[in-house]
Order: C-alpha cells, then structure tokens, then sequence
C-alpha cells in the first residue's frame, strides 16, 4: 500500500503533506476568483474536523465481524471513524460538500483490507450469505458518487472492501509486453515498477496519484495521452473478477472471435459485478521521445476542425487537447495572476492585434521512437497552419505537462471560500460536437443563472477518435450556502438532461456511479439494460455487490 | 440484393460462372498434388446434383408460412430445393463434404428475405409465439457451422432468414466519418458504395466477395488489412439489433464510460442473441498509397521475431503476412507449376546457396497518405534487416493482393479429386507462439497420418497485435472415403484439443458456430458462459435463435 490513510485528506484532496501552491500571491487569487465569479466578498467555509462529524452507528452484528477478521486479520477490519469517514464518500464535489459539512448520512459498517484474490472471493461469499452490501474501493477518486457505502433495501450492513494492500507485481512479459498486476495498485506505483524495467502502461489521468489499476478498469478511466496508449477498457488484456459466484476470469489473447469480449463488461463494471483483483495490461517501452507544442486558433470552431483533422489523419499523437475561449482565457489570466511576467503580456497584446483576442489554445503532445514523433510533428504542424493555427512554442505545453496533476488540489482551498468547483464529461461524434457543446455549456450556465449566482463555464477536448471526440466541462460557482446539495442537483440534472437528449453519452470516462445511473437507461435502452442486469444477477445472485452503482 | 441465390454454388464456393484457372496445366497440377500427399491417383469423387439430394421433409405448417408471408411477402418465403439446400450449409470443409454427398440430415424448412428491420423484428417476435427456430444467414461463409439449420430440440421448425435483401447505405456521416448500412450487405457492394464517395470501411477478409457486414460483425471476423482497419469488431461504431424481444440498438459515442461496452456483447454474438440489421462503422478516406513488400526468412523463428519487432514498434503497418517453411515452400512451387519460369527458378537456386534454402516469405503491406507509407516501408525495412530478412520486391506481394479472392475457388477441384482440404486459426500471445505453433502443426499432422494418410500443414501469421498474434493453419489430405465425416472430426478435434490445452483462443476470426461451442467453456470459464446465457436469456426467452451456435 503506497498511501497510509491518514496520510490522506479524509474530505479532500491527496495528500494531508500537499496543497496547492499560491505562489505567495493569495490576494491577487482571491481578487481574480472574485472578479471570476462576480463578487465582492468571499465566504469562509471551513470543513468540519473529523470529531465534528456525525456518523450513522455501526449495524454489522460483531460476529460479522468477527468473521471478516478470520478470514482476512484483525487489524484489516477497521471500524474507527477515520477509516469510516474516508471511506464514506469518493472525490466528487457533491461528496465533499456533505463530508465538509459534517453530516453523512451514509458511511461503511467496517472497512476490510484483504490481501489476496482468494480472500476476496471468501469475503464476498460469507457476505453474500449473510446478505451484507460490498462496495470495492481502489484510491476512491469516484466523481461519480461510485463508492458511496449504499445498501439497497433489506441488507444487513455495508463493508467497503478496500483493494490497496494487493498492489504487487505478478507477471512481466517482456516478449509479449504486458503485464499483470494486483488491481490495487496505484497509479505511481505501477509506473515506478513498469519504469524500473524499461516500461510504461501511459495511463495519466488527472487522479493518477490516487487511483487504482483495479477503478481505472472498472470505470473505464481514459488518461491524459489516451490518443496513443488508449483509455483503460483498451488496455485490458486479461482480468480475474472475485465474485459473488466465484473466480470469473478472462483469458490473455490478443484478438479473439470466440464469442463477445467479456473484457468489455468487466471494464466499466463499476463493482456491480465484483471485483477486479487482478489485470493483464498492455504495456510499452519507455518512450524515446516527447515532445509538447501548442498553437492558439482565433476560435473554438476553427480549434475543432485542427484537433479533428490531425485526428483522423491517423497522426500518432500521445495527446490532443484544445481549451475552448473561456478556458483559454480562464487559465491564462490564472497563471498571469499566479505568475506575473511583463514578456507575456506585450505578446498577448500583440496577439489581439492580429485577430487572436479570445482564441483557443490547443496542445499537441508526440511521445515515441525520436523517428516517429518527428514525423507526426511535421505532419501535425501543417495540419494546424493550413487550419489557422499559430504556433507558440513549448512553453505552454512543458507548463501543463509539469503541473497537471497539482490541479485538484486548488478545489478544498475553493471549497474553503464558498466557492463550488465540479467538472463532468461526455463524448460525441465530430458532427455533433458544436449541438452538444452548446447545449451542455447553456445548461450548466443557465442553472447557476437561474439560482442567482454568475457562473464560469470552462470546456476542453482532451481524448479524440476517428468519430468523435471527449467534451470536459469545469465550472466555478458561488455557492448557496442554504442548499449546497439542492443546488448542486439543479446544476448537474440540467446538464445530464443537455447531454442526454443532444446526442452526448452520459460518461465519456468517469462512469456511472450513483449520479449518472438515472441517465443509463436512455443511453443503453430497455434491452441493454435487461442484459446488464441478467449479468448482474449471473454473478450477484443476492445482489450485494456496490448496491446503486450503474444499475439503480 | 448483389447475387441471385441460382448464381451462386449450393455445394461449392462463390459463383458458379467462376472456376479456379489452372492455367491449362491440369495435368501438371494434379502430379504435384499427388506428389504433395504421396499417392500415386486420385480418386474421382463428383458432387451429388441438386435433383439426388435427400432434404428432410418441411415441417413447418402451412399457416406458419402463410404468416410469414403476410409479414413479407409470397415470394420472399421460400421453400423450393434450391433455397433450402444452399441455406442448409455453410462453406466448412465439414459443410461441404456433407452437401455433396447428397445426405444432408438439416435443412431450413423456409427461407425468409425480410427486406426492413421492422420486418425481421415482427418475424422474431411471431417464431417465438410459435416456437419456431430462425438462423440469421447473411453470406453463408461460415466455416464453424455457424448457419446450421439446427432446432434445439421440441422447436416446430426452423426458418432460415437471409438478410442480404436488407443491404441500403442509410447514412454517410463525413465529418465523423462513419457509415451506417443495413447489415445484408456484401463486400463488394459496400466497397463499391463507399468508393464512390472516396472512402473504404478497409475490411477484406477472404470470403469479402461472398460474406457481409452483419456476418462480419457476428463473428467477429479480421480481413486482411486488419492491422491498420480493425477487425470487424473494432470497427463497430453502433449496432441495430431485432431480438425476439424487440429492438435493441447501441449508440454510436466514439468512446464511453457508461458502463460495459455492449457493442463487444453484439460483435461475436452470432446469431445467437437476435439479427443485426442495421451497423454504423468507421470509414477512412481512400489510401492515397499502397505498397506491398516481401521479405525471405532463413526460418520461421526469426521471421516471427521481424514481424513482432514490426509490430511493436506500432508502425502503421496495413498487413503483416508471414509464412511457415511449409506454406512458402507450398505456395512456391503450386506457383512453379501453375506459372514456371526459368529466371525464378535461378532466383530460388541462389537463395539456396545463402542459406535460404527453405525460407519463410513475409510479406509487408502499408496503405495512407503517401509520406505516412513511406516513413512506415523506411524503419519497417529497417528492422525486417536487423532481424535477418532478405528484400525480395514487390512481385510476391502485388500476386498476393491481386489472387488473395481466388484461392477459396481451388478447394472444390480438389474435393472433386479424393483431397480434403480445410482451415483453422487461432491467437495467443507472442510468447506463446513457439509452443502453440508446434502443438497444433503436430496434432493435426499426427491426427492425419493415424488415419494412415500424409497430409500438408501450412500456417501463417496474418493479424499481429501489440500483445501477440493470430496464427492460421490450412491442410491438405487425402480423404478417407470410408468415414469422410468421422476423419475430419478426428483432425478437428486434436487440433481443437492442441489449441485449448497450449493457450489458444479457439478462433480468432473464425468464430465458434457448431465446431466449436464444445470448446468455448473452456475459454470463457464456467462464470463466463453463466454470463452469456444470462444474457441469451434476457434476450431470447424462448431460445428461437440460431440453436446450437455459440451456446452449445
């Protein structure tokens, strides 16, 4: 286990040891977040410390417990109110509210460490017939509500299954490059033992930190160079599932025709299924070169028809990723509070005068044999000339690439303030894009409108397909500090209806989880339902495994 | 619909207009045939004509037909000889030998062209009612059985339903370049539609000319070009299903992480789960370029150690062809007696003296823009160099791609002379390869030689992967006239056996069919079959589709 728990924030982000660095400038940010949001004044709104917070009682009969300790040790069964609280909730914005505020409605009866496959599969039996709720947890990064410690009726307790102690490396194949892993291992881990060897998988989300192999499966995560490496689900090579019924294992081929791709029901089963103890994946050789460059377009459509067109030249590009004007604008103005520079803010005046006065700034990023990256590079260049783009060097690029995981942590000092910060993402084909982004754009704007606050709407595509690409949306708002929670439902139930009826898919790669499970059936239909579910029922007969999650 | 049914061979391959060209070297072919197998004559052994074949007798009552004519129309229900003997097969060796016979104990009582998913999804619904049989038949290429006209026992009947009257371009998404067509269609006819409009969807398979998109897709199948265009599979952007439950549809996101991947559920789900009649797939515009390279081996293991360095330097490769020792040596000289030629002969004789006395041929294929294919042919004649390859042009590949359609036409000669000719395939990984490559060469030539005969194994690899390869096995015997039947199932069954047993998928383009349902537990596991026939249930209450394929 790469991370003891209290080391992390229980209701909040990463590491207790981290923050985000303000650069000694806290007033010139709080002054720019005011400005952002339209505001004189900003709040203080502390979260609640840990004995502040009320917890529901524990309701597993101690025998119960006595049980998971035989089967697992007496010290991996914790029921204490730090391993509860962490464990209550996942990383979302609508989770962190309630945690922060001290009152949470649900947590785990107990938490269990196992440390093998077999142990899981004994612990999910002897809670299958003592009908006691499973819900697995890796790094517990779920923005989605996918961890939540919900029983579904009836059950007699809820026990988070805690995967983080199966963390080792099992096999390594160098002649066919994969690699088998504990499905508990985090993201730093991974690459420090695959690095050691000459080797990446090149999955880089923005939660890499603290996020597991086993959650990047089950909910289909996709890095930050998914364009080259491809998101988890295409990563999956082989996968052992402990389950309700047993061992459910898939089989290490490269391509097969002997019927559906069950590796593609497991990834994205969200622990409804079971839980993915282990995962061959694909890995690659440390690459020989990268490479980050970026051009700005005068405009979000003319970014668009770049990022498209570089796409579906069939480029081998790591990463793609173009901020719409707002963003743009949003995290330029950010980093010139952040770090002032006199040079940069001649060359943005310049820049205006030559029609680039709200433009798009996309990044292009190469990794690779030193050959191919030059190649794609050359190509990639005049694809984004010939489509209006100015190229602007490495520094924006190297910039991001440096700080893209120190992100996340600017939410709690926002959180602190009154201020709510929430992302959520979907994917469309290239013909859709300017219908969806309009729309979602529209409807997160009008709901933070319609509660009497001024919002900022920032979007970016960050992961491309020959058919369509990703839309990620932030957006920054004042809170109502009378109904946090009421007023998060408005603003994410008119998004998930925008992206629902305008031809968006739910989740592009945060999943389901609690809060998109409503919207599931629109996107897979009646039939597609009823095949999850007789899945389900195969394999969770009694129906313990992460009750509320993808199937409501 | 591309070929009248009287156009097209019932016992044979392709159209009866067309013959293999042995190039008025008859005689010369058949000594080397005989030489191959090591007899002195060969049998003459004539298929039975239509009008000496015994069809079971139609059980289906009259009202049925009736019924199924009100949904369609007259003369899109058939029950006449013809129909019914060219649906009761498909192209296997197994088929085949059967057919021409004249015994063939299974046929379709009717066969059935709806002309609209709304027709096919009324048929379904009316077959449950009346517990009737439906095998879904689009081009009949099956070679596992996979179009058997099978009722699993206690169903009134079978119906045969031929889908290629469905077979309209419905949509043509040029920005986010997809296609969407009902899924009767043939090969040559989507080419031709999207050819016109300046894009491929890239999927040849051999059978191209005869299968079609909605078979493809069923059976997972892989054309020749798979490494750069996907196999079907991969190349299913959404899918429109009819199920005796109704219409089950996917929706076409480029990407999602709303739950399992059920266009992976519907690719590979034969027939077995409903009728795909509608498929969106992703296009690419017309290759600006094409090459095809040929490179000799000294032996097998360092061309297998070329094509895996080529592959895992994920160049944009279109093809990677490489053949044993047996099947270069094979092909070699069936193409001296067909074509000699006295320079060739030179050629091979100074190989001789290099060490490249029994080489294995690769043959290298690349397709897009003119610089990508340049670059790709540079570094990929680079390493085929480093690993010991010999550069021998362009002329073994050009005939390659120009014949690739024509050898299908061979078997049927050569089933009218005595020799059984049939194929299998499998993948694994590349580590894998050295151990299942011998296993099932040996059980295949061991099961041959029991049966007191000497046959011809040729394998080649032909869709590699990142994590390992496909390998596909083509054998040549002479027949037991005796026991036909009961010799092929010994060599199927050992070569089944040797795959299952030395990590191999049990097909890797092929699918599963009748042939290989025995085999599927074994990979898929007990919880993974649980998995499928949860989902066959929730589908196909009544179990009305295609009986005995893929479920056995």
């Amino acid at each position: 286990m790469r991370y003891r728990r209290d080391e992390l924030r229980f209701n909040g982000w990463g590491l207790k040891a981290q923050s985000f660095d303000l650069h000694g400038r806290d007033a010139e940010v709080w002054r720019f977040v005011k400005d952002a949001l339209g505001v004189d004044t900003l709040p203080d709104t502390p979260a609640k410390p840990l004995d502040a917070l009320t917890l529901p009682s524990v309701e597993l009969r101690e025998e119960v417990l006595d049980q998971l300790r035989a089967i697992t040790a007496d010290d991996r069964v914790r029921t204490d109110a730090y391993e509860r609280a962490f464990h209550a909730v996942g990383k979302s914005y609508y989770d962190l509210v309630r945690i922060r505020s001290g009152e949470i409605a649900e947590a785990p009866d107990a938490v269990v460490y196992p440390e093998s496959h077999d142990e899981v599969v004994q612990i999910l039996a002897y809670c299958t017939e003592q009908r006691v709720a499973v819900v697995p947890f890796g790094g517990g990064s779920s923005v989605v509500g996918g961890v939540e410690a919900r029983k579904d009726g009836g059950q007699a307790g809820v026990v988070t299954l805690d995967t983080t102690r199966m963390s080792r490396l099992l096999d390594l194949d160098e002649t066919s490059l994969t690699a088998t892993f504990e499905a508990g291992i985090y993201g730093p881990e991974l690459e420090e033992v695959l690095a050691e060897r000459g080797y990446t998988l090149g999955h880089f989300p923005q939660s890499f930190e603290f996020s597991t192999l086993g959650g990047w499966i089950a909910a289909r995560g996709a890095g930050q160079q998914s364009n080259r490496y491809g998101g988890a689900a295409k990563q999956l090579v082989a996968a052992r599932v402990a389950t309700p019924k047993g061992e459910w294992r898939t089989q290490p081929f490269p391509a097969s025709a002997a019927g559906p791709d069950l590796n593609q029901v497991i990834a994205g089963s969200e622990g409804a299924l079971g839980v993915i103890t282990e995962a061959t994946v694909k890995i690659h050789e440390t690459a020989e070169a990268r490479d980050f460059v970026s051009f700005l377009f005068r405009d979000w459509e003319s970014g668009v028809e770049a990022v498209r067109a570089i796409t579906q030249a069939e480029l081998p590009v790591s990463t793609l990723r173009l901020s719409d004007v707002a963003e743009t604008h949003f995290y330029g103005e950010f980093k010139a509070v952040l770090k002032p520079s006199k040079a940069q803010e001649i060359a943005l005046g310049a820049l205006g005068k030559v029609g680039f006065d709200a433009p798009c700034v996309l990044m292009v990023g190469f990794e690779g044999p030193a050959a191919i990256v030059r190649m794609s590079w050359r190509h990639a260049f005049a694809i984004a000339t010939r489509k209006g783009g100015l190229f602007v060097g490495r520094g924006p690029g190297n910039s991001w690439y440096e700080n893209r995981f120190s992100m996340p942590y600017f939410r709690d000092p926002l959180l602190d303030r009154g201020v709510g910060l929430d992302t959520l993402e979907t994917s469309t084909t290239w013909a859709n894009v300017p219908r969806l982004y309009g729309a979602v754009r529209g409807a997160i704007l009008g709901a933070i409108a319609a509660g009497g606050h001024r919002g900022q709407v920032l979007a970016h595509i960050s992961h491309t397909y020959l058919s369509g690409t990703s839309l990620y949306f932030t957006f920054l708002f004042g809170r109502d500090l009378d109904d946090e929670v009421g007023q998060w439902r408005r603003i994410k139930e008119a998004a998930s209806r925008a992206i629902s009826e305008n031809g968006g898919t739910i989740s592009h790669h945060h999943g389901v989880g609690v809060d998109h499970a409503d919207w599931l059936p629109a996107e897979k239909g009646a039939l597609g339902m009823s095949v999850l579910e007789a899945t389900k029922a195969a394999l969770d007969p009694e129906g313990i495994m992460n009750p509320g999650k993808l199937i409501a």
